[in-house]
């Protein structure tokens, strides 16, 4: 149990949604101990097991290290877990590098695919958008942006029930100087392919654009949504702050307070909170690090979504059908 | 007189200009018919010039062919009056690759400077933070990033009175993964010179961080810069939503309208329009496209400052400085 806050966080958030789902249970993996003393009465619940793991991957602790030196991390014990058939999905707070770096060498990429990326939806003008790659991959070819389009497609088929997502490319706008060549040849193979491709798109569409899937390499994915969560933040401050100046500011304040708020949820970045692991051969979801109880509890939902649906099979079988169509195309 | 609105809103924001200024004269360049129209009794003022040209590049034309064919644009003609001296700054609404070309051939870069590059201020925490590029240069070399740092560290001293700006190099998280070749060459050269370097920051530091200047390339910036407004834009419309939603609601939005509206004000992304273009023997001011007459006068107010700190001189004298210092690191 990583994240910033390990099972202080983890294990209500689990208690919470063990409450709404009848049906699941969970494997609790970390510190034995301290995880019991966050359980208390709810220990006797059949739904929860306990599998301890002795070592703890820190926040900053570089991939290939914990990889090498945490072979009974939490993290790396979940991972197993879902390898061996146990657990259907794991989900983690803890170090992002180091989530992907294990998954990957203990779970394998799914047949076809050349890297796994990362996925998370936010909010938009039309619901939510999805957008990949968030920090997996900093250099993409055209091949790895044009895989992460088939998968991020498959996605939201399964888990969203969308039939044909639009499916946008990031871009910049200045038209001599458009995008860089894996771009450009990344938008060649979209086209061709029969995606539901709706062609580049820039910055300001992942908010306010017509698609559902927003496509980039995962510095600038990594960078589009960090810079937003900076901004909501400022933003949620200044306006917070802007109701706090005088007396009169502040009973307009408690008069605005409750639509303030609604207008808080509509956008809580909590409730979007869990960003999957594409192309593995299993279900892994990443929680934001500094995710609380409901946050947690939205990513725990995530993986049961992408369990329900099946996300890798028909990952699996998705990449099968576009790499024959490559196939087809390229011989003739 | 380019952007989506032409002279309807340049010529009105450049009378509002001159009204706030007495010392200060302008030539507006384009339609003399159309400027004429717009200007009606204030043609009479002796300290507006009309210079007539008779073409227009278009929003969407290619840098390439803008240069080649158009040579009686009003952006061109604006420039050259820059390089003749009868003008000491040039500001346009218009085609934002078109500008940098034309101005980049009419104008040349500073001995020194490798390549031009965009700049602009957003809102911050702390006040508001310098980014560049913001997509002039898509693909950077580490040189190319440290021109920028020492360019935009410069712009900020020069303009703003900041002594020795903060400078952040953009980067993403994930130890392992951290940033490209470029940006970890970027990197070692500014921990080498005697900027006031703070080292990488991420996507959030940019409003929340407390840096005056962060660099990165320009596909990266411009997606920034245009995921920012997007997401400003949201949010904007669902705060508004969410006090039109019924009449209770509507009755508290009254309450809280001074307040939202002076909170909007803080964050109005007009106050902050007008990117400079750096590193060019002359001062060209980029406002947005879709300006309106608030936002194009601050265009020309930043403009004004440039003109007043000596830009270009002084950031020639930055470069030669750098490249001095580099030259003896290497030497010695």
């Amino acid at each position: 149990m990583g994240g910033d806050f390990g099972p202080s966080v983890v294990v209500p958030a689990a208690l919470d949604f063990l409450g709404e789902r009848r049906d699941l249970a969970l494997i609790l993996v970390g510190n034995e101990g301290a995880i019991r003393e966050q359980l208390q009465g709810a220990a006797s619940d059949e739904r929860v097991t306990i599998r301890h793991a002795s070592q703890i991957v820190a926040m900053d602790e570089s991939p290939s290290r914990a990889l090498r030196n945490k072979k009974d991390s939490s993290m790396r014990v979940a991972i197993e877990l879902v390898k061996d058939g146990v657990a259907q999905a794991c989900v983690s707070a803890g170090n992002t590098g180091a989530l992907m770096a294990t998954a990957r060498f203990v779970l394998k990429t799914l047949p076809g695919v050349d890297r796994p990326a990362i996925i998370t939806a936010v909010p938009s003008q039309h619901g939510s958008t999805h957008l990949l790659d968030l920090g997996a991959n900093v250099d993409c070819s055209a091949i790895h942006l044009f895989q992460f389009a088939v998968m991020g497609s498959e996605l939201i088929t399964a888990v969203e029930g969308v039939t044909a997502p639009k499916v946008g490319l990031l871009n910049i706008g200045e038209e001599e100087i458009k995008g860089n060549e894996q771009v450009k040849q990344a938008h060649e193979l979209l086209v061709a392919s029969d995606l539901n491709y709706v062609g580049y798109v820039e910055g300001d569409d992942i908010y306010l654009g017509d698609v559902d899937l927003v496509v980039m390499d995962g510095f600038v994915g990594n960078v589009a949504l960090k810079t937003s969560e900076g901004l909501a933040k400022l933003l949620g401050r200044l306006l917070s702050r802007s109701f706090k100046q005088n007396w009169l500011t502040r009973i307009s304040g408690l008069a605005a307070l409750p639509i303030i708020n609604r207008f808080r949820r509509t956008y809580d970045p909590r409730q979007y909170n869990g960003a999957s692991l594409l192309g593995l051969r299993g279900i892994v979801i990443k929680s934001h690090g500094g995710a609380d109880r409901l946050s947690f509890k939205n990513a725990i939902r995530i993986a049961e979504k992408e369990i329900h649906s099946n996300v890798p099979e028909r990952i699996a079988q998705q990449v099968a059908v576009h790499l024959d169509q490559e196939r087809r195309r390229a011989a003739g």
